[in-house]
C-alpha cells in the first residue's frame, strides 16, 4: 500500500476532512440526527464515526499522552469493530440526540487539531509506515462515508412527505453521450485486482489471473427510458424474469418501480438530492436492487456482467465503455468473496472488509456521489441484493454465441 | 360543559400555550425531533399537533377568511382523526426533520395570534357555545400533551447511554407523609362520573349509580422499598403472582425490574427527568406496567382497586387517602369502557375518547407530570397493560372478608 | 360446588368421556394431528390433555400406587398449569406425531379404567369432597374441550383448499323463530353470578349485586341478512363505525367479511362443519371478532350488552329473549375481570380461570357446538377481541333514552 | 443429455419410484403429514409432488386422452413452477390433512400405471427425445426428494421431545479410514462442469475453463473431535472467527453447537435417523451452517474450498481425497451462480435451477442420505448460509504460501 509523501499528507487530511463537513452544510441539526432505517445512519453519526476512526486507530496508538475526547464515544461511534470492543446498536443510532451536532463538530475539530500536530512531526510517516497506511485508510474510509452521507440523507428526505431538497444545486450526472452498443471482449487469461503503488483496499488484493469466456458488454448504462419499456411490458408482473427470491421480495414489499420514482398523472417523477424532478428518459436508471437489475437483464435477453468481466473490459485497449465511473455503481452477478490468497490486516482494522463476504453482491465503477479520485477499476463495492438506497444502476452483458 | 368567562378565555389560552413551550426550553432541536418508539412522539410533533387542533377544529370553522398556515400540516399533524382525513403514520413521526423546530414554533405563533384575534371578538364565546366548548377542549387537550412531552422525552433520554438529564432542577414528588394503612369504605350505592359545571371529558359522563361491595384501600402508594421486597422475594420469577399474559410479556421482554431502574453495584439507581438518581426507598414506585402492578398486588395478598372504588373512596367524607393527585397515575383493574349512556360528540372531535375503549386499563389520580389543575376525581386516564413509560404507580385495595 | 350423587358419578364420567371420542370419529389420524395456528390445538392434543387432567389432578392424588401412563406426558399435555411444572410450547403441539393417535386413545382407555376403578370405591366421593369437586371440574373441563375440538377442526379444514366437511350431517342451528324486537329491562339492583347447588366455575362467583341502568336488548341475534346490509353499506370501509384498534386490525389483516365467508359469483357461501354451504340469510351471523361485533352495533345505532345486562335479562320474568343458548356465543362489552370477592382455588387447579383476566372479553350464552347441559345463565366464556374461530355472534343492546 | 436405453427406462422408473415409497415405510400417516418448519416439507407432500412432476410434465403432454387424477392437485403439489400456474403456499403444506396418505399413495399408483403404459410403447423414447429427457429429469428429481424426505423427517422427529427414531437400523457413514492430511493441487487452467453422455442438471453446464491458483485440500472431512476442539477453544464466543452476518445469526438464534447435538452430563449426544446416539468423535461433523463451517475454517487457519477447487481436486490424477461422496455434502465458499453460457430449458421446467441462483452457497459431493448413483463430481447442491437441517459438513482448504 502506497501513501502520499509526507509533505502532502497533512494537506490531504485537511482537504478530505473539510469535504465531509461541507456535505453537512445544507442540513439542520435535526436533519443530521434522524435515522430513517437501520441501514442508513444519521449524518451526525457519520461525522463522529469517521473521527472515531482516526482517534481510535491512529491517535490512541501514536499520540503522546493520548486522552480520549470523550471515553463514551469509544462505544457510541464504533461501527462494527469487535476488536475495539462493544458497539452501540446500529438500529439505534438515530436516538442519540446527545452528543449534539455542535459537540460532534467540536469532536471533529479536536481530532483534526491533534492529527495535524501528529502529522507535523518530521519524518513520522517515513518512520512509521503502519501509521502512513492507517492514515490513508482513514481518509479512504472517510470518503466512503461521504458517499453514505448523501445516500442516507436522500433516503431520509424522501421519507418526508414534503420532499425537501438536499440542495437545489445538486446536478444529476450527464446521460451517456452516444447511442448504446455492444462491445465485444475476447476473454482468455486476464489479470484482475489492484496493481501498482497507489492505495487499494485489502479486498482488491491480491492481483490474480482469471480465465474469461468471450462476452459482450453494453457501452452505456440502462436508461430510464429503457426501464420504462420493461415496466410497460409488465416486467414487474411476470415471474419468468425474476429470481425466485426477487419475486417474493417484490411481492412482499409491493414493489413495482424503482425506489425513488413516483407516478404523477401520466408521467413519472424521481426524488433526487435536488428534490422531486420529472423523470429524465436518457439518464441512467438509478436506485435498483440486484433483483430488479437482474430481472431487467433477463427481460432484455442479457445478463449482469461478472466483476472480472467488468474489470477486464474497463482495462481493455480500445474499449469504448462509457459511464464506467461517476454515474452509478453497477451491479455485477458476482457474490462478494475473497480473492485467491486474500488476507486481512492484523488487529481490529482487519475487520474492515473480510467479515462481510457473504450474501452480498459486488458493484463496480462509482457513482455521482462518490468523491473524486476515490474509485478505480479494481474497486469492489458491495451491498445485499435488496439494497436500493445506494446510487445503483446496471450495465448489461451477454454471452457470445 | 362549562367554560371560563369570556374575559378570562384569552388569558387562559395564552397561559396554557406558553406552558407547553416552556417545557421545550431545556431541549435542543435534535431532542425535539427524534421518536424513540412508536408510542412516544417527538416534542416537535406535540408542539405542532396541539396547534393543529386549534387550527383545525376552531380556526377552520370560525376564523373569517381562514387560510391554513401550511396545507400539508393537515395530514402531518393529524394524530388519529379519521373524520379530518388522512394521517401521517404515527411510527414515522420522528422522520419529520422538516418542518424544522423553528418553523413549528412559527406555526404556534401564527395560530396563537389568530386565536387571540378570534377570542378578542366581544361576546363571541357567549354567542357560540360550541366554540367555547372546543376552546376548552383544546386547552385540556394541550395539557394532556404537556404531560406526554415529559413522558416521551424521558423515554428518549433514557435510550441514550449518556443518560442526559432533561433538567437538573426537576424535583421528584414528595413521599407520602404518613405510615401506610388500610382505609375501609362501606360501598353500597354510590355515584361516579363528573358532576357540576366544570370541564370534563366525554368519557367521564354521564354521572351514574354503581353498587359497590365494601373494601379497603391503602392510604398511600406502594413505595420503592415495598417493591424491592417483592423483587427480593423472587416476585419476577414466580408465575403464581402473574397474569398469564403478564408472565409471557415479562419473559419475552426479559423484564425483571421497573422500566427506569438500573442496578449499580449493590444498589439501584433510577433514571428521572433530573438524570440518574439513587433509588429513594420511600418514594412511590413508578413506571410499572399493569402486569407488574397486578403481580405486586397478588404477592401482597391484595388487588388493584376498580375505578369506581377509587373514585368513590376519593370522595368519601373523612377519607384519609394520600397521594391521590400529583404523584403517580394509579392503575385500576377496570378496563376502559363506556359509562352507561355514554355518547360521543358529533363530528371528528367525537373520536377523542370513545374509539379507544378496548384493551386498555383505566388509571386514576394524576402524576407529578400532570399540569396543575388538569385532573380531578372523575378523570379517566387509560393505557394498554404493557405501557411503562408513563408516570404509573399503584395503590392497593382488598376485599373486606 | 355441588356434584352428582355417588351412584351417578361413574356413569356420568363414562358418558362425557365417550362423547369426546365420538367427536373424533369422523377424523383421520392426520386430521387429529395437525395444528393450523397457535390458538387452535390438534384433536389428538385435546384427547390427551383432557386425560392428563384426570391423571394429574385426581389419579396422582387419590389412586393407590399411582404410576403415570407415560411420565413424558406430564409435560407434553400440560396446557398452562405452572404449578404442575413445565409445559410443551403451545405453538408446537402440532409437531407431536408421536405419541400416535392410537397411543393417545390407549392413554384415554387406561385413564378411564383407573378412574372407573377409583370411582367404584364405595363412599369415596362422600368422604373426599375435594375429589368430588375435582371430578366435576374435570368433566366440565372435558366438555369445554369438546367444543374446542369442533372449533379447531373447523379452522383446520377451512385452511385446506379442498374444503372437506367434518361431517355432512352437521346441522346448523335453527334461525330465530320470531321477528326481532327490542325488549326493555328496567335495571336497578340485580344479582348476578352463580346461585344454587349446581356446578359453576370459580369465575362465576361470588354472586353479587350490581346496579344497572334501564336498557333494551334485542330478542334475537343479528342475522346474516342483517350483516350483509352492514357490508353493503360499506361497513368494513368506514372508520366511523370502528374502534381504533379494530380498524387497524381490519386493515392489517385485510378483513372485509366474516371469517368463513367466501364470495361466489354474486352470492356468498359459508364454510361450516358440514362443508361449504350457501349463506343462509336468516341464520345468526357467526365467527365475528369483538371488533366486528362492535362495529356492526355502532352502525346499527346500538351497542353490545354488558355481561350483567345479559345475565339479568336472561333471568328476567317475562323475558322474551330467544337464542340465548345453543346458537352462538354472544360478545358482551365487558372485559373479563374478577367478580368482587373472587378467589381462586388452592394449588395448580387455581390457575384455571383467574390468570386469564386481562385483555379478553366475555361472551355469554352458548353455541351450537357447546355440549348439552354444559352452559347456564351465569356462564362466562372469554376470548381476545380478535378471535374469530369460535362460534361467536352478537345480540344488540341499547340505552333507553 | 443422455438417457437410458428404451428397454431399461421402465424398470429404472419402477425402481426409483419404489425406493421413494420404501423411505416412507417406517412412518405413520401422522409422521407423513406434519411440517415442522417452512423449509421442511411433509413426507406426504414429497410423495405427491414427485408424482405431480411426472403427471404434469410427461403425462399431460404425452398421454393420449390425458385426464388429471385430481385437478386440484395441479395447484396443491406444484412446488414453485410459475409456468404451470398457482402454487399452494409452501409454509402451509403441513395443513393438508386431506388428501390423506392413502389417497396420495393411490395417486402414486395411478401415475405409475399410466407411466408404465406410456413407457411400454415401442420406440417412444427414441422418437421423442424430449420425453426421454423429461423422464430422466423426473427420476433425478425424485431422487433429490428422496434425500429431502430423510432430512425433513429427521428435523420433524428431532422437534419431538420424545426423540423417536426414524429407523433403529439407520447406519451412520463410516469415519475416514486414514489420518487426515493436506493434499496439494497445482491449479492452472482446468475444466469444470459436466462432461460426457450421462445425465446432468442444467446448472452443471456448460463445461468450461477456469484458472485456479495452487491450493491444498484436506484429504478428509472435519470430525466431531475436531469440532469439539473448536468449541472448547471458545469458537462460538469469539467474533474474530465469524463472518459478521454469521455472528449475528449465532447471537440471534442462540446457537452454540451443531443442530442435532445435545449436552448430556459431561458428554454430547447427537440426534440421528437412528435416534439419539452418543457423539462419535471420529465421524464427520454434520448439520453445520455455512456460517459455522466458515468460522471453523478460520479458527483452523484454513478456508472453505471453492467449488472449482473441489471439482478439479476430485478429478485430479493421484488424488487421495476421501469422503468425497456418501458421507456429507461439503460447503464451498462459492455462491451459487450460473456457469458462463448457462441457459435454462424452455418452459416451466426451465425454472428447475436457474431462478435460485442468488444468496445460496454451493455444496459438493453427496451425503449418506443421497441415493446411490445420484451424485457425481460436477453435481452442484445449494442451500442458504443458515441452513443446517441438511447433511452438511466441511472439508478444509488453504492457500499455498
Amino acid at each position: 500500500m502506497h501513501i502520499a509523501a509526507d509533505s502532502d499528507a497533512a494537506s490531504r487530511y485537511v482537504a478530505v476532512r473539510a469535504a465531509t463537513e461541507a456535505l453537512a452544510l445544507p442540513l439542520s441539526a435535526e436533519d443530521c440526527c434522524v435515522q430513517p432505517m437501520p441501514d442508513a445512519s444519521p449524518t451526525k453519526w457519520h461525522l463522529a464515526h469517521t473521527s472515531w476512526f482516526f482517534e481510535t486507530f491512529i491517535l490512541e496508538a501514536y499520540e503522546p499522552g493520548f486522552r480520549a475526547f470523550d471515553p463514551a464515544f469509544r462505544v457510541l461511534f464504533n461501527s462494527y469493530y469487535q476488536g475495539v470492543g462493544q458497539q452501540y446498536p446500529r438500529p439505534r443510532r438515530g436516538l442519540l440526540t446527545r452528543p449534539s451536532l455542535a459537540t460532534v463538530l467540536a469532536y471533529r475539530a479536536d481530532v483534526d487539531a491533534r492529527m495535524r500536530q501528529l502529522l507535523g512531526r518530521a519524518d513520522l510517516l517515513d518512520e512509521a509506515p503502519a501509521l502512513a497506511a492507517l492514515l490513508e485508510l482513514g481518509l479512504q474510509h472517510e470518503q466512503q462515508h461521504q458517499e453514505l452521507i448523501l445516500t442516507d440523507i436522500l433516503y431520509l428526505l424522501w421519507c418526508n412527505p414534503l420532499w425537501p431538497a438536499y440542495s437545489e444545486r445538486w446536478a444529476a450526472p450527464a446521460p451517456g453521450s452516444e447511442a448504446p452498443a455492444w462491445q465485444r471482449f475476447e476473454g482468455g487469461l486476464v489479470e484482475i485486482g489492484h496493481k501498482g503503488a497507489g492505495f487499494a483496499f485489502d479486498n482488491e488484493l491480491p492481483r490474480h489471473t482469471v480465465y474469461l469466456q468471450p462476452c459482450e458488454l453494453a457501452t452505456g448504462l440502462v436508461t430510464n427510458a429503457d426501464y420504462l419499456a420493461f415496466m410497460a411490458d409488465g416486467g414487474y408482473c411476470d415471474p419468468a424474469h425474476w429470481l425466485a427470491e426477487g419475486w417474493d421480495w417484490r411481492r412482499d414489499q409491493q414493489i413495482n418501480h424503482p425506489l425513488y420514482w413516483r407516478q404523477e398523472g401520466q408521467g413519472w417523477s424521481e426524488f433526487t438530492l435536488a428534490g422531486s424532478r420529472p423523470l429524465a428518459p436518457q439518464q441512467a436508471v438509478a436506485h435498483l436492487s440486484y433483483y430488479e437489475a437482474d430481472a431487467y437483464a433477463r427481460w432484455a435477453e442479457a445478463r449482469l456482467p461478472t466483476e472480472a468481466e467488468w474489470e477486464a473490459a474497463s482495462a481493455a485497449p480500445g474499449a469504448a465503455l462509457q459511464q464506467l465511473f461517476g454515474t452509478l455503481w453497477q451491479w455485477t452477478q458476482s457474490s462478494y468473496a475473497p480473492y485467491p490468497g486474500f488476507a486481512t490486516a492484523l488487529g481490529a482494522v482487519g475487520e474492515y472488509n473480510g467479515k462481510f463476504m457473504v450474501n452480498q453482491y459486488v458493484l463496480r465503477g462509482s457513482s455521482c456521489a462518490t468523491p473524486a479520485g476515490h474509485a478505480r477499476a479494481s474497486y469492489r463495492n458491495f451491498f445485499p441484493a435488496a439494497a436500493r438506497w445506494q446510487f445503483t444502476g446496471l450495465r448489461l452483458a451477454r454471452d457470445v454465441k
